[in-house]
């Protein structure tokens, strides 16, 4: 059974494929400069890069972890995340606060998908 | 491959299931007046219920994410939760503390389990 | 499809395997006297031991979640977590920070591996 290990890093690989389930390492905005809407655009888009990767789309999400670094930024992250999912085939998810790796960072967002 | 998406709403499916593997959403208690090890009851019974919507149960589950509002609250979560679980069949389990997406929310858990 | 469970105790089974897929509880350090080095070796000495229960090992690993009492220990925590993975095959990984079940606790690691 072969595991596929995609845009491997120092700390990390960015996608990992085992059979037909892809993971993702979590996922934060580059330019943390941005409010919660952008960053949450541009994790959001990364995600999308990811999951390309491996060959699948945002339509085959399985699960999705949300961690918010002040959880009164679920309405806005929830408003962009809502208006990006496939409507057809929304994952689930959890929201939760925690502080994240890098200061700026206001979201960070972990998903599992079918290949 | 199919993805079966079970109870969607505007946010999250509540169960997805893909290949033997189901997906749940967090769960949170619906009357957030009660006490943890209330909540933790009702957060057991809505797992029960949407396991039971991918036609499996609770002697199937194999991860279960924890978030407690206040880690203090681990005694009485583990007490109620261990008492509900299949004796014979524990998944694996982590527990960590984070404020979650209702201010009112003690408890919430994630879980995936086999169909 | 037989779900094999290893280890079992009251609360968790330290590991649960479902087809090919081979799910940890969250690991800690039984000495929590040590520093965060200390500390994450002691974690990754125990994943390493339960994914040997399950007859595979770190160069399976496919997702990693790291839960930091201080997430700044971001540093040394990686530093160690890094030199201990297989080089040529790295899993996801988030790592965010929350309080822990044992407030001596500080790191929590959480793992899925294929078998």
């Amino acid at each position: 059974m072969a595991i596929q290990r995609i845009d491997c890093g120092e700390i990390y690989s960015t996608v990992v494929v085992h059979e037909n389930t892809v993971y993702l390492t979590g996922m934060a905005a580059s330019d943390t400069s941005a409010d919660v809407k952008g960053q949450t655009r541009q994790t959001l888009d990364q995600i999308d890069s990811a999951l390309a990767l491996a060959g699948t789309d945002k339509s085959k999400l399985l699960s999705v972890q949300v961690w918010l670094k002040d959880i009164e930024d679920w309405g806005p992250m929830t408003e962009v995340y809502t208006s990006w999912l496939d409507a057809k085939n929304k994952p689930c998810r959890a929201t939760v606060q925690s502080l994240l790796s890098d200061p700026n960072y206001l979201v960070e967002m972990m998903c599992i998908a079918a290949k």
